[in-house]
């Protein structure tokens, strides 16, 4: 199955007899895509490029009364976005009785939307220093316990030579300060373990909790210092999740909770390669935890290979990212693990580890000395590794106090160029990041401008606003064709959508703040029909 | 089924042999809660309070192998938050092969946590002025047509007696302007519609677009008058979408798209009711359409009344919520629909109407006459309803300039008390909320501050940062013991968590602007442990 035409091709298995499944195809590509009666499309354009294809509908050999229906879709009724690429694969159809989704194939108008991993197996290994065995990692619970008692456990996994402790996807704090706190402590036994060991454990806590502070505690893992997060993507939402993996520059650990919902059974719901393989890799997994055979959960052998698969295998421009089999794995797996899944897998060990014996410490070694010897790894002196402090930082510092100090320049920033744009035209504008481009917490910008005489900014609209503060100097705001003042002290406040410029028309300099929201669509010219 | 001892009761249906469903049952409340065996609870603490506890197992009359087993979650295990709810209920346990959640009961410490429906049926009742008869709604579709002809179709329905407007769930659009035509398009439209009939149609349209862009998006629904929106909260996440409309204070159309994922059969998934009931309300869905016995989708008709119940029957202090059964409804089915779920419904109705003739205006009024007919409602003159803008709006006003005055005073914005709570020690602090307080579209606030000679704020920390620019005078701020002077433009930055304080030690008024994000954390004195 290959994409072509920039369509999205799905693959079905439908539960139908003979007679009926020619009918039961085309209702379901229009299911899909227009929701309507092919009767009532009475637009010639809807008909080509909206309603689903069906491309083609095969008996299945080994079932009765089931077939194999590819159904192509249009690449941008997915909006660009992984919701609506989710609900176009699968939204409604979800209630039709005998629906499962197998396969996807994706063109590249659709997955060049998404980062995807931001790590990726090779970004993972490098962060680790270690490039030739599977990584060992391991769940810090079970939830209830004191904070203190989590946090020891991180420790001594890391000091026994864990590569991964994350948390239970049952530890979700309620309040800010419990999870700043349960964070706090595991990442710092996590750190002292490291520096004992000279090795390099990372700690990835469950990024969870009202939606409305996600943000908030996404943004403290990444200033923490910490590699990045568990995230339940099917709890949260996969582009919630994808969203703020993506803006906090946080390598992700996903977990299937709720999946078992889509992937149960044969005759419904959406293979396990899709949703845990694909769909969470678009999401920015960089590492994929799914339900493995052998253990409680016990999904057939052929749907965790092709998880795994569709971690790795060519996906537009995305990195891969790596399988964590889980669900009761234990000591005696660890050999077929490895030989199932290769060398580039994170087994993901909880109770067996946990239970092996009252020292976690000791288990932890036994576990990592049986890997190192399945893998033939010969005994490597401790590696200089990237300290998770070393991953890319924003350029600039944060810095407490910006002086202020003559002609309106500030101690610790340069000026920087206006625009790297060439399109939009403006003249004689000087600007200075004052706060955000470096890195600090908060979800606005502030910059100063400052026109020449006889300068002004690019005639422009965009969906943001802006918030201006007079600082030097006298100016004035268009906006729409109407003109205001700007006087030191005074404020504007630009609408989104507005068409604005800022001028000098005097003889002194005009210097102004400007405040935006740190997320922000691209200024077009006011003509421009979409954004740039 | 009560909730008792403050906890959640979950009923499932578990497939199981006689002999083994004890230890199915419990090793089902151990999965949900701590996800280790027994054998490796240490902390009796978390043995009591943490694992689940199984409260009754009972075999199925009518079938075989088939247990319903009721579990007994601690209330504070859904952290106050709904995602973890939904994964505390089924996270893990959908991985497993039989198990389905039938029912749920939940206690006022966990319904507490949400506002549920913000109109409910009777707001919902109040904004339309129909008390007496079901709501008679359709969906603009299909994707594809041209802007002004699905702003036609919104039209019509409303010229046609219609009361309820909503986008299709597929018309998601990538871009903003897009978005921001086609909602005005289709609002102006019923806006015109209203005033020649004098009626009060409402238009929902879907709120939907990459993650990043939802706020801005469901903002511009606010402020474009509009009363609510569309939502999928399965493709978006229970508890964004729930968040989404708590904080725009928009009306919820709830979608079931992806839900027949969790709904399918009889022996895995969760009921309708518990989702799209229970969950839905408690997501804050005023409305909640679902499939529909007698549509093409065709669930049990027992399961369909499950949700209607689930939507109305007490659930801590929630308002109801409006059960719009949907999925082919039709003509002839409208009799059924008002006897099966009587008047407090929405009949959703797409393809049949758009169907019905090519006059989407004539087809609507034949649609309402039917419902009228039936429901005996008599002639009665136009209302004088509530009008959307008439809805709850933020205090101030929107002013795209605001001059400033002599003594840093500014056009349009009074001072106001710098802090409402007395825990707090500060003195001599003027406030002036320039930014933010009145509804404008960024994501921060500017405010400015004043301190009086001798004058001080109160000593405090919080998550969320503080940026500072002197504008006025010279004071110092002090942030972890340290002094560090602001004088005019200098600027400051206050990272999270420091703890600061701004003091006025001249003999002259000491002014600064202070910015910070619109979504923030609530100050705590320095010692304290929590949030205020």
């Amino acid at each position: 199955m290959m994409a072509s035409d920039d369509k999205i091709l799905a693959r079905y298995r439908v539960l139908s007899t003979a007679s009926e499944i020619d009918t039961l195809a085309r209702s379901m590509a229009y299911e899909q895509t227009v929701e309507v009666p092919a009767a009532l499309i009475r637009d010639a354009g809807v008909r080509s490029r909206v309603v689903g294809t069906v491309r083609s509908i095969e008996a299945e050999v080994s079932r009765q009364d089931s077939f194999c229906v590819e159904i192509g879709y249009t690449a941008e009724l997915a909006s660009e976005q992984l919701g609506q690429l989710f609900n176009l694969l699968y939204g409604n159809i979800s209630m039709y009785p005998g629906v499962r989704l197998l396969e996807i194939d994706l063109p590249e108008s659709v997955t060049g939307n998404f980062h995807g991993p931001r790590f990726g197996v090779q970004g993972l290994r490098g962060l680790l220093g270690i490039y030739d065995r599977p990584l060992l990692a391991t769940a810090i619970k079970p939830r209830g316990m004191p904070i203190e008692a989590l946090a020891r456990l991180a420790g001594e996994f890391a000091r026994g030579g864990g590569d991964l402790v994350k948390d239970d996807q049952n530890l979700v704090d309620a309040d800010w300060d419990t999870f700043r706190r349960r964070i706090d402590a595991c990442a710092v036994a996590v750190e002292q373990a490291n520096q004992q060991t000279g090795r390099q454990c990372l700690y990835l806590p469950h990024l969870a909790g009202a939606d409305a502070e996600l943000d908030q505690r996404a943004r403290y893992i990444r200033e923490r210092g910490l590699p990045g997060a568990l995230v339940c993507p099917l709890v949260m939402g996969l582009d919630r999740s994808r969203t703020l993996l993506d803006r906090y520059g946080l390598l992700g650990m996903a977990h299937p909770a709720l999946s078992g919902a889509y992937t149960h059974g044969e005759e419904h719901g959406i293979a396990h390669a899709v949703l845990l393989g694909t769909l969470f890799r678009l999401s920015g997994a960089d590492i994929s935890v799914f339900p493995a055979t052998g253990g409680r959960f016990g999904p057939p052998a052929s749907a965790c290979r092709a998880v795994a698969k569709a971690l790795v295998e060519p996906l537009g421009n995305l990195r891969s990212a790596m399988p964590a089999p889980a669900g009761g794995m234990s000591f005696k797996l660890i050999p077929d693990l490895i030989e199932t899944y290769g060398l580039d897998t994170v087994l993901l060990v909880g109770g067996a580890l946990h239970g092996h014996s009252e020292d976690l410490c000791a288990s932890t070694q036994k576990f990592a000395e049986a890997i190192r010897v399945r893998c033939g790894e010969r005994c490597r002196p401790p590696l200089a590794v990237a300290s998770s402090c070393e991953l890319p930082v924003a350029p600039g510092a944060i810095r407490s106090r910006l002086a202020v100090l003559d002609g309106f320049h500030w101690q610790g920033r340069e000026d920087r160029p206006y625009k790297s744009s060439h399109e939009l035209d403006f003249a004689g504008v000087r600007r200075v990041e004052l706060i955000g481009k470096s890195g600090e917490a908060c979800q606005f910008d502030l910059r100063y401008f400052e026109l020449a005489p006889g300068g002004h900014t690019s005639l422009e609209r965009h969906a943001h606003t802006h918030v201006l503060i007079g600082a030097r100097g006298h100016g004035w705001v268009q906006m729409d064709g109407e003109q205001q003042p700007l006087e030191p002290h005074d404020v504007a406040y630009i609408a989104p959508q507005r068409v604005h410029q800022l001028r000098n028309e005097s003889a002194q300099p005009f210097g102004f703040y400007c405040l935006v929201d740190r997320q922000r669509d691209q200024p077009v010219a006011p003509g421009a029909v979409g954004e740039a």
